[in-house]
């Protein structure tokens, strides 16, 4: 099964053997992003980072995962300064930036617009999230950090327990995981939000269709004791109004002494960052930071193993990754 | 005749030997553009890429040209974070900016400011726009790019008939581009304008004092049996009044049905873009982009060409580009 | 003694020592950043380089810096796109984006931001400016330049006269070259200030707790007989009342004529950019352009090779620079 040439616009487009591709790979990615080994396979290739839609942390990840390969940068950030608020259509801007680079990676406020953009492209487009749509790495990433982090306790991805806490709803990132989660076996959810934010139908009845267990809630305590607590964010400007939002403000805040109360010894926490840290809204208390089972930062650290794999299968190089190491002096052993 | 050195600020520095080393030049980068062979000729040097005023396809272009030379990029875009908003004086930024680079582009709204700039200077600039003035690299890659397509017809640009149509009053390139074409040979000019927007007088007094040949008409019928047709995009408010923009509306579009009936078989079509593609402006209809003459894609694709030429002139190292050839595994044959 | 793993954050950390070791490799970058060398000490090295308060000259010194010594650039410019716009901690920020790069520089228009990221940090954050705090960078490459400016005739620093002249107050960069200045034996400041404008009690009494002899002014004749004057930009609404701004105007302006009149034939006149050049405020003239003793763009110039110092310093290859050299074709000898 070969990635080259393809794009990656959306979970839907992965099956459990091109997840595993992409995971074998992303592993093998590991020394390179550690700076323990050093390739140069992408030299000379371009990456165009076009990122409409302002995102430091996503455009910095694919931008460094571009670099770590050996390959070369050019970014454009914001939409005013582009031609696409001159009237220029997505195909048009696809046609001539495509043929700037070797392949795109692009973010976009609106639905759908990566996919068009695509459809002008001549070479591969990853979508970096397009509006309420997709963030399709975002998913894989988030997926192989539960993979990792579950083999440390040797325990499969099948079989799995994980509950999801916050806006349901609107949070793009628990939509697009829980689709790839459905592809595996076995798995109990334990979906935990406001009434007003529960996950969508849609969702639910996809994963129950799949055979996996769900678990509805609004109460955090005696449903934590999960493989995975995936936290999100709430913003309360979400909840019809303020009354309702107070109703619930703080109630699935998650610290140490909640872990302590309600996980087990080794609950991962994950959560797709940035996490607000205003005192008022702190979703995640800083005095998590100390906890070992704190995963969000490898989830960081992983997004750009699982970027550097892409890249590497939609330039169809995966098996030339070491061919091309070279050794360089100032190698950190981060 | 050496370019090494040289600021390459306007039109008028060029003859026809000039323009002829320039493209020659630029048609040997073709390889590496396409990613069939790759140089490092320009390892480790710098370009400063500053656009004052933003142009995403311009800028990037630019930097791309470089990378494919093996070259890094450092890049500004925008105004307001510069020194120059603080008074800084163009000697002064191009003095602080020339010594951390190489080689310069740039762009600035103001007319003359890249020819200030390129004063203070103590490496090459080239002038990527400056406000209503000139836009060199993009006149030399319209007479790149109508010198390629005619040789596929085995036709020279002496003895062509190009048709311009749109806004030839404001539109710099249509003025460069005559420049340019005016240092040829019996070239036939078909310039289609509505009267309020019709080519300046000194631009007709040029070519015609050159020997070419001119039409000047407000019809696109009967007038687009040309070699060349150069279409440009028409903003309704630079009309004295919504009567005037009214009586002219849609009367310059050009479609594959207008096509059909008025231009040759082999008329070549191209646009500086972006095109508008919004339904109530389109200078340029979709329906064209299955048309094997819309050339619009191939002048950005000979952009990157043409900006490679000239980093490689400038830097004096167009002789030595074959030499550092290395080979890299992914090449794409794009 | 070794500045591996360190990070730069104020000018406090240094002393003699630290501040001879950082010169002693800044000169060693010379031919690198004249292009008569080429050294990939740190190919494939990641610079984060994260300008949330922006900084031209600044930002692409610095990423100049680390391409000369062959390593890439990721770049951030600006708050309003980043996560800390939403919310998240410093310490969250940096645990991200360090993951990403080798080493960070870091502007931010808050004082102590650049000190609480370094604690999230995994990687050495070089201070590119923090507020009214701190700009260590710039207080070395001042530093770096007068020793090299004196050592054209032969002068070490202990013993020498400087005059500073301007806002006193609230420059930055004179309270952190003081700092630096106070190391020294036997220094002569004169401090040329409006009342209004003068320098801070506290650095005062630092100098001349230290040692060196201090003259307080508010006039430039007869002041500037003096080996370095260094000239900063007065803005006139940091006076109490127009009036008082009236008071003053013009009179701490330097030419070539009040040059001429009352400083030594070699004082060297130095200013840490930009300079205003607009009519009303120019407090360096354009006069002194052709003078061989106004160092304002040599200043620029060292900025680089003190930056690049600092990256080699804090990567732990100073001392490998020169083993990891390569020979290209564009050598510019600037």
């Amino acid at each position: 099964m070969s990635f080259k040439g393809e794009h990656i616009l959306s979970v839907k487009q992965f099956d459990r053997d091109k997840i595993q591709q992409v995971f074998d790979i992303a592993r093998s990615m590991e020394p390179y992003a550690k700076r323990q080994k050093r390739t140069t396979v992408l030299e000379g290739a371009i990456l165009g980072n076009l990122f409409f839609e302002p995102s430091t942390r996503t455009r910095v990840s694919f931008g460094c995962a571009f670099n770590l390969l050996g390959g070369e940068v050019r970014e454009t950030t914001g939409m005013q300064s582009s031609a696409l608020s001159k009237g220029e259509s997505l195909f048009d801007t696809a046609r001539v930036i495509s043929s700037y680079s070797d392949v795109i990676a692009m973010r976009h406020p609106q639905a759908g617009s990566v996919a068009e953009f695509a459809e002008g492209s001549r070479v591969p487009v990853l979508n970096g999230g397009d509006g309420a749509n997709e963030h399709p790495t975002q998913a894989l990433l988030d997926l192989f950090t539960i993979e990792k982090e579950l083999a440390a306790s040797e325990q499969p991805i099948d079989g799995m327990h994980i509950a999801m806490i916050g806006d349901l709803k609107f949070g793009r990132t628990v939509h697009s995981l829980s689709k790839l989660l459905a592809l595996y076996k076995n798995i109990q959810f334990t979906l935990i939000a406001p009434n007003e934010l529960a996950m969508p139908d849609d969702i639910v009845s996809l994963i129950e269709n799949a055979g996996h267990r769900v678990t509805i809630t609004d109460q955090l305590a005696g449903n934590l004791n999960a493989d995975i607590v995936y936290q999100t964010r709430i913003q309360e400007e979400r909840f019809p109004s303020q009354e309702e939002a107070n109703k619930y403000r703080g109630k699935f805040r998650l610290n140490q002494d909640i872990y302590t109360k309600h996980c087990k010894s080794n609950t991962v926490i994950m959560h797709p960052l940035p996490r607000d840290s205003r005192i008022e809204a702190n979703e995640l208390d800083n005095d998590l930071n100390l906890n070992p089972n704190l995963a969000i930062f490898r989830q960081a650290d992983n997004g750009v193993l699982v970027r550097m794999a892409l890249f590497a299968l939609t330039l169809g190089v995966e098996q030339l990754v070491s061919k091309y190491e070279r050794e360089v002096p100032w190698f950190s052993n981060k």
